[in-house]
């Protein structure tokens, strides 16, 4: 590419081992069918697991096996360092990462509600610090061990040390962090693999008041015009904002020692296709923690996952929506028309009347029946993420297509926009909260956008098609 | 192009007649120099009007004769309807114009208070009645007459029915309207004469409170990518909120029979050529009074005219400001100082420590010393675009730039989109304000942008150039 030439990558090139135990993210997946539903939506026992459809076939078959990654530097970073971390060798301590050192919170995460943002206000940007984690020791007494062999498939080390990881192996935060590493390096290697030639560069940063995140991206490779797949992992304490909107939320909130201790951590994604034909996709799925003065903690899950195709096809909208559907049921029956419907609700841009896509689920505040039930719930559907959309993206991507087709694209893309910058939640925090990390925040924008004044698609085309399916969405599993 | 033997245009090729008297539109222009400084600026009498330089000097013979435009009617517009106008024939009554039928207020002005944009919440968009206003016997008088002469200029007729605007020729609703529409006939012609491929399509929509406006825009054209230059006049009653808003900022308002009777106007323009080397401009002068209880009015003008370079271009900067600062300067000494730091001010993208461009001038509120003397320091600077710009587009629109420098030109359009629908107060009140009419608020976006993850010039780069400015403001005019 000819900015490479101009905006030179200074770019480390060390293939991420193909992980040793790949089948390892799915240790701990949902094999019961226990009933989501007393208080959620007040639903009974869910329908079984329904068998994906033969067309879909091949996402079966997906494997993380044989994508590659590298890990690249990127230019105009703080405190970039490199050191060997996990995954780079037969043993947990092989490997290199490379932090681009500036911390920030979970403003990356789209969708996020606000309160799980506002500590981030008073967050003060640092360098990676070499000596704020110290990867060797611990990494020693690891080898072989169960969490290192799970974390050499990870895009990168765990932003908690393992150390930690290892004493609370049962603590939800430990399992919904080990989770969102499994789906991030899920998701880098199916997009990776369905790319072929570029690959994710890989960013860790740090948050001084606690934590940090790690942001993928693939960018302007042969398939993908941009694609992002971000997690964060944060503590501190919530700020008086934050804890003011959850208390309007409904929460009631008791100091401990004049603090409210929190912890919050997502992955986020969004993927945008070159190709006309091949739709763009969001997810994102988050875990919140607040502790209070009794020992008690307030806790939620939150997330979704979405379609935004520049036309409409059918079979893959149902494709798609069946997908999620099949993973939400294995937890009840009403769980998917209920996040079905959140979703057409949120990801709506009022000032053209139109939807973003063609919607797919999305829920927040989610405490019931159980931690352990919710969780399973939000692993179901992040596991449900890449057999959703990779067929899709597999199927299009090399479809033929006009100049007319990628302009229609590109005015999609500038609705894209359109929301992303002045409805979505999260973004919108995350923008006015100093200390955030923006380049994370902004990672879901496309790599190209376009506005046009008064256009309109002529009536039966099938741009009018989709633009009636945005403004009127349809029910596409019954 | 392309797309339009897609999406066709329907278009009614009328060009309009090159009026016979473009002088016309400085009739009434600025021959005294009163002091402006009384209470603006605590100033003393201005400095005489500077020459400006020779290299510039084009911009003299700058004129709207020889430039066309046409009128042309776009689809998916409700309500259109076509009719003879003004403009097109060398009596008063000739001519074409086509309503887009779509009413709103003024919220396609951008930077305009947010009070001024309250009104619109409880607009109502009706098609342009053919039985709204009579265009005929009205006309008919006006044959030879003098402002008949002045609007055979303008891009369409004006908003308000001439037999009320004959009515009271000293009304500063009257002296707005017609100076908004002589610039917009200024720039319009002057930017169609540098295109000298593409037109600009003029757009009538009607708002059932009352008023309307005219959008005129230029779409893809040799020179320009996208500009846009926009009247409106609205009028009607304050909403409750603008009310409070308007007390918020100091203002005692008293209710006549339960309402605030308001009439709000003002012309906003922003224009992207495609050359890298010729920057984006964006202008706006507005003007607000709010009638009150006692019979007297609340008054107020607000405006202001700013430059985006791609590229840094010294000469460039230095005569744009200059331009404005002699503008200024001819009403009071500290008039451009502070007007020039309000505009680097007001257009912070905070999330990137960046201001959009280079500045110009920016201000608000503006009542002093007297309706008649900020009406002409708007006046002013309102005639100061065209010099100000249009030759700085002429010496770059034909300049050679590499794939690279359209690349960096993209994602400060990016950064312009950031801009507009994150911190905009007039684009964000538009948009949440239910009525009001998006293609002519959104008109300001570029025709197409680019976002790349982490994006960061190299060090002592023309394009690390432009980001140090647009970092840390510099003073272009001692």
């Amino acid at each position: 590419m000819s900015k490479r030439s101009r905006f030179q990558f200074l770019r480390v090139s060390v293939g991420l081992r193909t992980p040793g135990t790949p089948g390892g993210c799915r240790t701990g997946a949902v094999q019961s069918r226990r009933d989501m539903a007393l208080r959620l939506a007040r639903l009974g026992a869910g329908p079984g697991w329904h068998a994906l459809r033969s067309d879909y076939g091949q996402l079966r078959a997906w494997s993380p096996r044989g994508a590659s990654a590298r890990v690249r530097q990127l230019p105009g970073t703080a405190g970039t360092q490199s050191r060997r971390g996990l995954g780079h060798s037969p043993s947990a301590g092989g490997g290199t990462w490379l932090g681009t050192g500036l911390a920030a919170a979970l403003a990356g995460l789209a969708g996020l509600a606000a309160a799980a943002f506002g500590h981030v206000q008073r967050a003060e940007m640092v360098p990676k610090s070499s000596g704020a984690r110290s990867p060797s020791p611990g990494r020693r007494e690891e080898d072989g061990d169960e969490l290192a062999r799970r974390c050499s498939a990870f895009m990168s080390s765990p932003v908690t040390d393992l150390r930690e990881l290892r004493k609370r192996p049962e603590d939800m935060k430990t399992k919904m962090e080990l989770m969102i590493m499994d789906i991030q390096a899920q998701v880098c290697r199916a997009l990776a693999q369905v790319d072929g030639v570029a690959d994710f560069s890989v960013d860790r940063w740090e948050r001084k008041e606690g934590g940090g995140g790690i942001t993928c991206v693939l960018q302007d490779g042969r398939v993908f015009e941009k694609a992002g797949v971000s997690i964060s992992v944060v503590h501190g304490n919530l700020s008086e904002e934050a804890a003011n909107q959850m208390r309007s939320r409904g929460m009631s909130l008791t100091k401990k020692d004049g603090k409210l201790p929190f912890t919050a951590m997502g992955v986020s994604s969004v993927i945008h296709p070159k190709n006309p034909y091949a739709p763009t996709m969001h997810f994102n799925y988050r875990y919140f923690e607040v502790e209070e003065a009794d020992g008690g903690t307030h806790w939620w899950f939150g997330g979704g996952c979405d379609l935004t195709p520049t036309y409409l096809n059918q079979e893959d909208a149902v494709h798609f929506h069946r997908t999620l559907k099949e993973a939400c049921d294995k937890h009840g029956p009403d769980i998917y028309p209920k996040f079905k419907k959140w979703c057409d609700d949120y990801f709506y841009i009022v000032h053209r009347g139109e939807r973003r896509g063609i919607g797919g689920i999305f829920f927040d505040d989610l405490n019931v029946p159980s931690k352990e039930e919710a969780f399973r719930l939000v692993k179901t559907c992040a596991e449900a993420v890449v057999p959703s959309y990779v067929p899709i993206v597999k199927k299009h991507c090399d479809d033929s297509f006009t100049p007319q087709d990628k302009q229609w694209q590109q005015l999609r893309r500038g609705r894209y926009v359109e929301f992303n910058l002045v409805y979505d939640r999260g973004t919108k925090f995350g923008l006015f909260t100093p200390g955030s990390r923006i380049e994370s925040i902004l990672m879901s924008l496309p790599l190209t956008a376009r506005w046009e004044y008064m256009h309109s698609p002529p009536e039966n085309s099938k741009e009018a098609e989709i633009l009636e399916v945005l403004r009127h969405p349809k029910d596409w599993v019954h």
